[in-house]
């Protein structure tokens, strides 16, 4: 686009509405103090290139609750408090090896094991490997066929689902579940195509469970490059071999910690507003969308406040959950220790979708959608073009039983699984612009909620 | 995000709404075909990495002229021909060198030429530098303080614009204008703080202009970080001097062309639809956001007509426009000819606004736009949340004495100017997803245009 357009063209992306002229006022400031001395990207940056990748339970995790204790009290928040709660602690141990065994050759191929697996000692393990893309064709292959056999679960992301939340919502079970089922039938392992919509060589990580009757095996995920050549090889040869070893555990369950920061409300101090996101993310990457975004847009939203001199007329607390990705302790933890001292809990907002262009919220009360929906003309100049009924979060799921209603930022999703328990989940993919707007729509939100309640 | 909640996350994600059910399902089709079987990413890595840069004039813009046409041939459009048009013809020479001469240190800084600009000699030339933000501070400080010196236009992009469009439609004059204005009180050269939103360093071009009365100055951008040591430098000492070197010229015009792709319509065949991008691009980066998406897209448009077997009802043609960055040659060419025959232009879709993710689309027609409001909805679930009153696009603006409807894809803005006209406007900046969401998005439009007219 050349110069001599750029009136029309900034006309086009002037979007104004008509609304009320004091709230309008107050939402663009807290828009134009984000995108003119923003701290969240310094914060992400320091979180993701400083500390790294913090699964529950290691030294990264506990030096990020160290962090995030410091920086609120840097920031001066009327309180701030760590709560205490023991976490799974899985390590992954020595990197990952794996290697399709053709008749022919041998081709060396990326995985990494999943979030929760057991190892395969140190010798690591080779079998016939099956192709399914679903439980039902497993099954169907029964004992008989799976027996003694590493399972390959090679169902793709459905690319046509326009939300990329939906097209991994419909590919996940196999990551979560897999192993449980392929063990049914006798399997020695199973490896997962990454839940992924890019075509690369990054494996993706993520939890899966066991089940304690069921025999435990290991399970890997495989990067989309080394899922297309397996099947390849499995299509060309059905007697082709699968190898992996990996030397993770499951270590004792280790002490760590939800940070909370509060300021006060002025009128209705009992009435508190939680935004949060989770501390603690996965480890082969920097956890910088998963869930660092997350993380420094909540603290980022009480900065806003103090640095605008802006008393909210309810309590409102940034909270940084520990243990979303293998466990949601913290999560649990923090509803429990507002349950006994019976805290009123009118809305809690989470951000865990990445630090994308903003799109909407998700909230899962519908007479809370009807009455928000004035806000939405509000907002739309800055990208929240729906307030709908939807998703929370994992974390502030809990806060359901306190009488929270829980809200979900939802922001552009399509970039999101690229990166998600990845290697490549890391600083540089999160643009300023995106995370800052983010924050100024979650800020916007809170004050509105502050102000007029629910 | 963990495995257990993915069902409701999926809930989120998954945003209907009610409309004319064979509507919906055409336009889902073409959604479905771009999104599993696309051929824009793939066409966009072609044009990016193996053409690269492809400034008007350049052996990479005529290769681009030949890749369109073979392109749409292969793909078995009814018509593909060329528009013969004269252009510009500039070339940037050596790499530039830049130096602020302190007292004390020379400290090296990364500049470009601006498009167009002329050449500072093959010395490269020195003298004191001014800071001023805007031309009223020039004409203030008049020839006495201007005369024989560098003139740095250093007033930043606002940040708090929400739509970066106006952010660059504020800041830009300075590109374009700076060095006519800064001639008249006799400087010497100019160097622009680049037009960007990102802190880095690296500098983006972009066309300037010279008027016939007025002597010609060499003109160059400077990069973030070099605007920010220079102006510190002068901070610190008045005295201190700018050196730049850059041996860009512009030579003859060259004989170029816009290539032009046709399905014919079935009903109204006189009538014409066209969605269209530009063809060449700056040289320092492959021109993949500016504006080989747009080109992709609309070759991508036709293609998803063929791949569904969807004859239109009106005629729509995909056009590359050749000349936007420097001249507009190939734009106005295009209405030129299609005056001539009296052809019959309804609409003009452009794609000028890189390959992000839906947003909008913007109408310079208000009964138009009134007109386009039930397809609103229609379009929602794959992110156009609004059709306004908006900018078309540079290339299509003849086309208005034409009797076209001029249409704007205006994608999201957040990334755009980080990359525009710089070396790192590259292929790897382009989300596959997004890019074929904004090629589903123009392929539903001129559909609804084809079937129902405007």
């Amino acid at each position: 686009m050349n110069k001599k357009y750029f009136y029309l063209f900034a006309f086009l992306f002037s979007m104004h509405f008509a609304y009320p002229q004091n709230d309008s006022t107050m939402i663009k400031s807290f828009f134009n103090e984000e995108l003119s001395r923003g701290k969240s990207y310094e914060m992400l940056d320091h979180l993701s290139n400083k500390i790294g990748g913090r699964l529950s339970g290691s030294p990264q995790a506990a030096q990020a609750v160290e962090w995030g204790k410091r920086t609120m009290e840097f920031l001066g928040f009327d309180k701030v408090w760590l709560q205490e709660v023991m976490v799974p602690h899985w390590v992954r141990g020595e990197k990952e090896q794996a290697k399709i065994l053709s008749q022919k050759e041998k081709t060396e191929v990326r995985i990494c094991a999943l979030g929760n697996s057991i190892g395969t000692g140190p010798k690591g393990i080779s079998a016939i490997v099956i192709e399914v893309k679903n439980f039902k064709e497993l099954a169907k292959l029964g004992r008989k066929n799976i027996e003694g056999k590493i399972v390959f679960f090679n169902r793709a992301l459905d690319p046509t689902n326009i939300g990329t939340g939906a097209a991994y919502g419909g590919a996940v079970d196999q990551r979560g579940s897999g192993a449980v089922e392929a063990a049914k039938y006798g399997a020695v392992g199973v490896v997962v195509r990454s839940m992924t919509l890019a075509n690369d060589d990054h494996p993706h990580t993520g939890a899966m469970h066991y089940e304690d009757s069921i025999t435990k095996i290991p399970a890997c995920a495989i990067s989309i490059y080394g899922a297309t050549k397996l099947s390849e090889a499995i299509k060309f040869d059905a007697n082709t071999k699968f190898y992996f070893r990996q030397t993770c555990e499951m270590l004792p369950d280790e002490k760590s910690f939800n940070v909370v920061g509060e300021i006060k409300g002025s009128v209705f101090p009992d009435e508190i507003i939680v935004v949060g996101g989770h501390l603690d993310s996965w480890d082969i990457g920097d956890g910088a969308h998963d869930d660092g975004t997350g993380i420094v847009q909540s603290i980022e939203v009480l900065r806003l406040f103090k640095a605008l001199g802006i008393r909210p007329k309810r309590t409102i607390r940034a909270v940084l959950f520990m243990n979303e990705e293998n466990g949601m302790k913290g999560g649990l933890k923090y509803a429990e220790l507002a349950s006994k001292v019976n805290a009123k809990h009118i809305a809690a907002i989470e951000s865990d979708g990445g630090g994308f262009t903003p799109r909407a919220f998700g909230v899962d009360d519908d007479n809370a959608v009807q009455k928000m929906q004035p806000w939405v003309q509000m907002l739309k100049p800055f990208g929240i073009h729906e307030i709908n009924k939807g998703w929370g979060g994992v974390d502030i799921s809990p806060l359901k039983k306190e009488g929270a209603i829980l809200i979900g930022y939802a922001c552009d999703s399509q970039r999101y699984f690229d990166y998600h328990h990845s290697e490549i989940d890391t600083f540089d993919k999160v643009n300023k612009r995106e995370l800052e707007l983010g924050a100024g729509c979650m800020a916007a939100l809170v004050w509105l909620i502050s102000e007029y309640g629910l």
